[in-house]
């Protein structure tokens, strides 16, 4: 008999969050929570920072909005309503650990807090608010698939999404706050949408980005959240640029590595050359004279 | 007073070769060269085994149609046509190295011969024939720009594009033999392109790659050959799926280099997190169960 795996529905959440009004912002995250879910979603990706907002004014905002996971009040909102609608949740929220801030992900399944990813590769300032994070590229195992979850600059490197699929992600979640680019094409998809389609395809695994809109504090934000499949091509959006919506596709995460047997003799993760690489990727830095 | 730079001209050439046949190979380059430099070109790209040809039917044939680098007879008269147009050409050959094949670029400058890259990951039946490449990825310093080269699939691998810009390279030529592949939209560019404009973006790169077009022994190649700035945008191209072409495009090396620097916090390059990479990408390889 063949094994019938069941798809999933995965969601993406565009939504516009108010920085600083967190009661709202989270009231907002579970009304959509709840029609994704009403939808049939069972994997549902929410923006970076979607409970704070992003634009902070200092660093004493920023601290006063960030809370601890997953003992704060958001991840345990969070927590219910993924009880409540079976579902898997991966949520951008501002993190406080101590006297240390983290732009982090929080991963959530139907039976709660399964982990928190930090930021990794931060952007213009949140340099002043938030510390590097330090928890490197988890990834969670759970009865839907493999997941992986990083926040928008990492995907600006092609190592996050390695890292990742090295671990044996199938899916990687980005909440994401994705700013205008100079040089956009307007007649065309965002460069961080072909970012998420060269890596969803050159590591065989699915891409599931939740962006958020609106101009907070003179800041314009992107849109256009996008769901791609492990072939490169989008399966979900790309999304508006400017409104709130929700995107959806359906997808067997169990593709992601059934078909990254390309040939004979090819498979995308195997056919990596660590011999010839070396320690420039890695852990030997090089001098930064580039 | 302001330092004035030139832009370059760049040219791919997107041409058909026909397996086994060497000699009109080459002359039919020669001729696609000096339409090129006739029109302003500097830096000329040519596909993969642009010489001999692509679909071997036998190990013996592929002996039989590769040279050694540089005293063979092609990169010969490419290191004359070279000095004659006073150009630069980046070009895929099969390389004979004693009982060694290699599918091979050479780089020539307006002085001669600079060096030759060995296709890093070897795609399909390619096995068969060649041996994995042994030079790593090496980046020629030269009066227009720092050069780097790579050949068709090392191109679905963001390490060596990484390995390229770490090294200082303005630019990435990939001489290429793109095949169609399972999934493609029609009404849009190839995910080939897309995976050079992403990997231009986030290493601040200019990318040439010039395909072949034409059907040989039932395998179609794709075309569609491009050039991307460092903003991940075309400049020229893509080319057609099925014609002989030249594509151009005019650039300042240097601003490759000199627009990395996206805000006073970020340098994409510089923003490597190598201390989270660890090993994983390098030459400590995982176990391969993905």
């Amino acid at each position: 008999m063949k094994r019938q795996e069941s798809s999933i529905k995965i969601a993406c959440i565009q939504m516009e969050p108010r920085v600083g009004q967190k009661a709202d912002n989270v009231a907002r995250s579970l009304a959509l929570i709840e029609q994704a879910a009403r939808n049939g979603a069972n994997l549902i990706v929410l923006p970076e920072l979607c409970n704070s907002g992003y634009v902070f004014e200092s660093r004493e905002e920023a601290f006063e909005l960030a809370e601890p996971i997953p003992a704060g009040p958001t991840t345990k909102t969070w927590c219910e309503a993924a009880a409540k609608h079976s579902t898997y949740l991966v949520a951008g929220i501002a993190e406080r650990d101590g006297a240390s801030l983290y732009n982090a992900a929080v991963v959530i399944g139907p039976s709660g807090y399964l982990g928190t990813f930090r930021k990794v590769h931060l952007w213009n300032e949140e340099n002043l608010y938030f510390e590097l994070g330090n928890l490197g590229f988890p990834v969670f195992s759970t009865p839907i698939g493999r997941i992986g979850t990083f926040i928008c600059y990492d995907g600006w490197f092609p190592e996050s999404y390695r890292l990742c699929a090295l671990q044996g992600a199938d899916i990687v979640c980005i909440p994401t706050n994705w700013v205008p680019i100079p040089g956009q094409d307007p007649r065309r998809e965002a460069m961080a949408n072909i970012l998420c389609m060269a890596a969803a395809h050159s590591n065989s695994l699915f891409v599931a980005a939740a962006d958020r809109v609106g101009i907070e504090r003179g800041q314009p934000f992107n849109g256009q959240s996008i769901i791609v499949s492990y072939t490169g091509w989008p399966i979900g959006g790309p999304a508006s640029k400017d409104r709130e919506e929700i995107i959806y596709a359906e997808a067997n995460l169990a593709d992601a590595r059934r078909k990254r047997n390309w040939n004979e003799y090819n498979q995308v993760l195997r056919d990596r050359r660590t011999d010839v690489y070396g320690e420039m990727l890695g852990s030997e830095a090089r001098p930064g004279w580039y």
